[in-house]
């Protein structure tokens, strides 16, 4: 894989970044690959196992002379992190992020950058319940999406690039325009994971159940929402905080059919019930036949 | 392993009973396992692959003289089973089930027993979302748990034996009245597929996001739920019917906390969000802890 950057600042050092330069340095798609994070801890980590190749005190320093620099930090911290590395951007880079939202990240990242350095807002579909600078691993983003959100004055060069960088990391790039990427994020991410963490919050508070059988006993179901509810609560409640509107909207229609079935379960309509769970059905085959996940049984999963 | 059974007769041959038979088997639990299910067609692929020592075309013919009978069909099908297989029980034999609900399957079997057998339910807390004869495993229950609901009048020895049976299959075998078993099971299994059923049903119906999208997008979060939601639809129509007052109990609950974060989502009280994060996180490190599940990541899971 030929090189696509000279030099890419990753700024925050946890699951993406770490992952983003584990999988730039496996295909030599950057000269060299800066990181800063805002703590001296996650710093100090960083430095001993190595995951860039010059770890930085200050975000400034580490954008300085970047051909890209991508913000992986919590959606929350986008715009200050924006204001502070702006004065130090080199005329004619990019700046990416790697967000779970990405109205709320255009709107609150490109007020702050200069005339003269292009802004390509990305969103890889790639992460795990880990979170901080040990928990990357270079083939996180293999043979999944990464969404770009050009709009209509992006730099075509500058565009080209960046998605010759994911597709060098692993991913089949798409484009999408910011509030289409809102609402199927809402779908497909943002409100499963909200009511995921809602019904382990039910269990642990459940009186006639003590926490150890919800623990003991936690069969398929509950045990993939533990799972998805043990992401990290910062990315997550700013998640929800930025995209509100979307998220809100998916909930209200899930809580709407949810309903339908309470109701369905009370008078006994086990014909309405059968037919909704057949219907269901189909769309796991399409994930199936669309290679995002296998078909294998993972009753306690493969031990690795 | 030694015998602990000299004929065991599974009714139903779908995923539990055809990974009972091979787990049986694997350990040489019993001297014959016969089968029967309804169709003819299950009973030609049972032949075909060997499922059981012997296929039998009637149920009464695989009870006839067993030691062990054990339901293995949907919780709506066992009351007009046991009816069916019970003047042919021989004296002293055990019937069991592996129904996911209790207390329906007790009030729907026992009255049918006659005097003379030993009726004790059972419930493995193992499964796919596949279903059939083809979908069984000798180790399903390797390291799961096993449920049985014996009450003040069970015989000791024929609870011994079953308890015998379930251990030898690999599985971890606790006792648990067959209310609190509804209760805890519509906690830790039955809301949570109803959930993953609905949060599916939303995404197929949303018209502003096609069903492609849902499918090529489907991160984790909702790539678990579709998993979740491809169960079998007469399976879980009957375990809803079956368990209703539980379930909606929990769904009762459910939709309380929903809509308690939903508000904070709206009035934007990241507090209580990040809180409530933090704390289901902790659940998550007990089922790993308890070695039911994990710590892997598993985006796109591993290939089999
Ligand atoms: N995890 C996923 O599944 C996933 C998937 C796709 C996209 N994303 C997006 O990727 C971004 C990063 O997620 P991640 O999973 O890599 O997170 P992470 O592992 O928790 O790492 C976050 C990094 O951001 C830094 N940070 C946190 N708060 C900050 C603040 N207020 N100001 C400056 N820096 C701050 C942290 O620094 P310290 O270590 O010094 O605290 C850390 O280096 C988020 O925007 C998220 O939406 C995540
Ligand atoms: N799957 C799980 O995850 C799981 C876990 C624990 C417990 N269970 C319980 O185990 C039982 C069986 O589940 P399974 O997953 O093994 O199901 P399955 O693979 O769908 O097999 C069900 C079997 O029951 C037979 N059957 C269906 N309806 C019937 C009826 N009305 N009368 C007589 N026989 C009928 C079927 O016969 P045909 O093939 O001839 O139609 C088939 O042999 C259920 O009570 C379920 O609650 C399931």
């Amino acid at each position: 894989m030929s090189r696509v950057y000279d030099r890419v600042a990753l700024i925050g050092l946890g699951l993406i970044a770490g992952s983003m330069s584990l999988a730039i340095r496996r295909a030599g798609l950057a000269a060299e690959v800066t990181g800063y994070a805002r703590s001296a801890e996650t710093r100090a980590t960083a430095r001993e196992i190595g995951l860039c190749d010059r770890i930085c005190d200050t975000a400034a320093e580490a954008a300085a002379d970047a051909d890209l620099v991508v913000l992986c930090v919590p959606i929350g911290a986008m715009g200050p992190v924006a204001e502070e590395i702006a004065p130090h951007l080199k005329p004619g880079a990019t700046v990416s992020d790697v967000g779970s939202v990405k109205k709320a990240v255009v709107e609150a990242v490109a007020p702050h950058l200069p005339q003269g350095v292009h802004f390509i807002p990305a969103h890889p579909l790639a992460g795990t319940e880990h979170s901080g600078p040990r928990a990357g691993f270079a083939e996180l983003f293999d043979n999944r999406f990464c969404l770009l959100v050009p709009d209509a004055d992006t730099d075509t060069d500058a565009l080209e690039r960046l998605r010759a960088l994911w597709r060098g990391m692993g991913a089949t790039v798409e484009d999408m325009d910011a509030e289409h990427h809102d609402l199927v994020l809402a779908v497909t991410s943002h409100a499963p994971h909200l009511i995921a963490y809602t019904m382990v919050g039910v269990a642990d508070d459940l009186r006639r159940v003590t926490d150890s059988e919800v623990i003991r006993y936690s069969a398929a179901g509950f045990r993939d929402f533990t799972r998805i509810a043990a992401s990290d609560p910062t990315m997550w409640r700013d998640v929800f905080l930025n995209n509100k509107e979307a998220t809100l909207e998916i909930l209200g229609r899930f809580t709407e059919e949810l309903f339908a079935l309470q109701r369905a379960i009370r008078t006994g309509d086990g014909d309405l019930l059968f037919d909704y769970f057949t219907r269901t059905r189909a769309i796991r085959r399409g994930i199936i036949e669309a290679g995002q996940d296998t078909d294998a049984p993972d009753f306690g999963r493969v031990k690795r």
